[in-house]
């Protein structure tokens, strides 16, 4: 990661700390850091917090200035949104459910947003003039640069319209997208304190990965690697739109097993029908949480398929974290957890020389749209300006 | 790649350049490469060339001093091994086959290795204080930095032996260990100078994969990533030694193809039976290359089993090349490359951001050796005493 954001993180993470502590922690040169620190005091995201005794001078400790700016992070797919303001500490400080696009057009979606985001700024109640800008966490593929996507999904009017510059344009914020994924691998790193290399399993509307190695995100060379729903888990499978056959997220994913759930008569009473499918998605985990035998077997083989591409991830990644998110894994998630942890115990390449511990992230809901909000953060402390 | 192996490689891949063009080059600040290049001058690794006009003093060209010192490198699995002697422009100086371990304990094997490095040397016919040491490559799971396999393979004799140590002590030059893969990915570099952002489909006594990102190999946490033999292309598929089930390696690789093809009464006449596994696959390879019927559905059923794992690989990690190396595609490498490129073009998840290449390594055999031998030269460079 870079030293800004890296020390940065590390200030979070410490509460207080000298910049003495920081070489040390770090292994940079008190040069480096003397400079680091003097980059991140200008931007006004540190200041001195107070003193500790020390031979010769006292130390002078440094903290977040947490009322010094603000970032909004968005995730949406066709079936869910979530919002967020988070202060430079990772504090989320307002969180609005978004409507969901559905298949409406862009334009109306990204109407909705827009006006999400003015909610939540209103509820976060800080200063405009402060707010950095918006992350948006979805899938892909996508333009990262172009802040476009590179898909016909949820409809054809999607492919190629200009994401970023359209929100960007309604709120007056600059905006940055990034893969949903990656996303909650960064707000994981936001979230929890001690999280440096670790994979994503991310299961929304699809199902995705992400990888953080060292803390920075694996990107590829266009950044729309990781696509875990599209790895196929049966050579001879069915053909999908993707192009591959026998893809991961049509056999596990939620929709395929509301479509399977709508084919049992009996299952069928008693799920969300009406509801999008990943809303009745989250009905059949319920039903099987409460110990419905026909729910319980449409979970364990998703969870089985899914464990089966998790191994396929953590053999060619070689990662020592798998951590959950996304709103599919609400509720069920800790039976994903159990089933991924038995199978990978059983079945990775590298288990004689490390295990590897499945989690579910801290908040599977808010963790993209809390690394969507943490990009543009790292975006402004990586920019050759601040640098 | 560290700035010291990224300054030796462009002066390579130019012949004779000036401190300014390298600049230029690699946007790396005067003062960075003019330190840079110092090291190097000091290393007896680059010196002064000749002038070239300029505005004022003249510019001095840089280039590499090939006879400063030299390299071993060793590839090697139960089925094959090969030998070479590189310089540090990456010239390979001599080149020789290693009897292949078979079913041998480690320490014949090793002793084998040691009478190959000796007569590689004599070929070579140079000094011996200029060799920097031995480079092994060979397959997983490692311990690198320990320099021991972690797997009971070919013989349980094998798990735990100190491979490095052993060589090291029976030639009295330092070892260091590598993945044949990432071997393959650093040799293919080392052969070609535009290689930067690459996979390796490696297929030698198994299957491997390598990816080199920006010329960084990718290591995961214990360098015991890119499994690609070991990942499933069949849920539901044999449960393999390793502990997943439906793996590549047993459904693609050179043993499983042999153990197919001496099932077929018709085509087992005419491999060789008495041969090892490679060697018969090999003899399948070139009766496909002649029309053999037979034989070519065999050779097809690896290829497209191979080309559902390739895009795995490149769903997951999001690469613009894949290029296939290891002994296994002497011959028959073509019709991989060739398969492979109509499968990835119809079926990889970013085909509409952008396509994926399939190449043949310059030299499939070699890549790996080369690749070990280049990594000693890579440790001394990255070494902190260096730097």
């Amino acid at each position: 990661m870079p030293t800004l954001a890296a020390v940065l993180d590390l200030i979070r993470a410490r509460g207080s700390v000298s910049r003495v502590e920081l070489a040390e922690a770090t292994g940079l040169t008190a040069a480096t850091m003397t400079h680091a620190v003097r980059k991140l005091i200008g931007l006004r995201l540190v200041h001195e917090v107070g003193t500790v005794p020390s031979q010769g001078t006292p130390r002078r400790l440094l903290g977040i200035r947490t009322d010094s700016c603000y970032m909004v992070g968005i995730q949406f797919d066709a079936y869910t949104g979530t919002g967020v303001v988070v202060d430079v500490a990772g504090t989320v400080l307002a969180q609005r459910e978004l409507p969901a696009p559905g298949m409406r057009s862009p334009a109306d979606a990204i109407a909705d947003i827009a006006e999400t985001v003015r909610l939540l700024l209103q509820d976060a109640a800080v200063p405009r003039e402060r707010v950095l800008g918006i992350g948006l966490a979805t899938y892909g593929p996508q333009d990262r640069e172009a802040g476009i996507l590179l898909t016909p999904q949820p409809t054809p009017e999607w492919q190629g319209h200009p994401l970023a510059r359209t929100l960007s344009e309604a709120t007056g914020l600059p905006v940055s997208i990034e893969n949903d994924a990656t996303a909650a691998g960064i707000g994981i790193q936001t979230l929890s304190d001690s999280a440096s290399s670790f994979a994503v399993v991310y299961m929304s509307g699809g199902i995705g990965a992400g990888i953080i190695l060292d803390g920075h995100p694996y990107r590829g060379v266009t950044s729309n690697g990781l696509e875990l729903g599209h790895i196929s888990v049966n050579a001879l499978g069915a053909p999908c739109d993707c192009g591959n056959r026998g893809c991961l997220d049509r056999v596990a994913g939620p929709t395929a097993i509301v479509e399977q759930a709508l084919a049992d008569p009996e299952l069928a009473d008693r799920i969300e029908r009406a509801a999008d499918p990943l809303t009745a998605f989250l009905s059949i985990g319920r039903a099987a949480l409460h110990g419905d035998r026909a729910a319980t077997e449409l979970i364990a083989t998703s969870t089985q398929r899914l464990a089966v591409a998790t191994v396929t991830l953590v053999n060619l990644f070689d990662i020592g974290r798998v951590i959950l998110a996304g709103r599919a894994f609400t509720d069920i998630g800790p039976v994903y957890r159990d089933a991924l942890q038995t199978v990978l115990d059983e079945a990775i390449f590298m288990r004689h020389v490390h295990t590897v511990q499945v989690e579910l992230a801290p908040d599977v809901t808010q963790a993209a749209a809390v690394g969507a909000a943490t990009v543009i953060l790292r975006n402004l402390l990586e920019s050759p300006d601040t640098t």
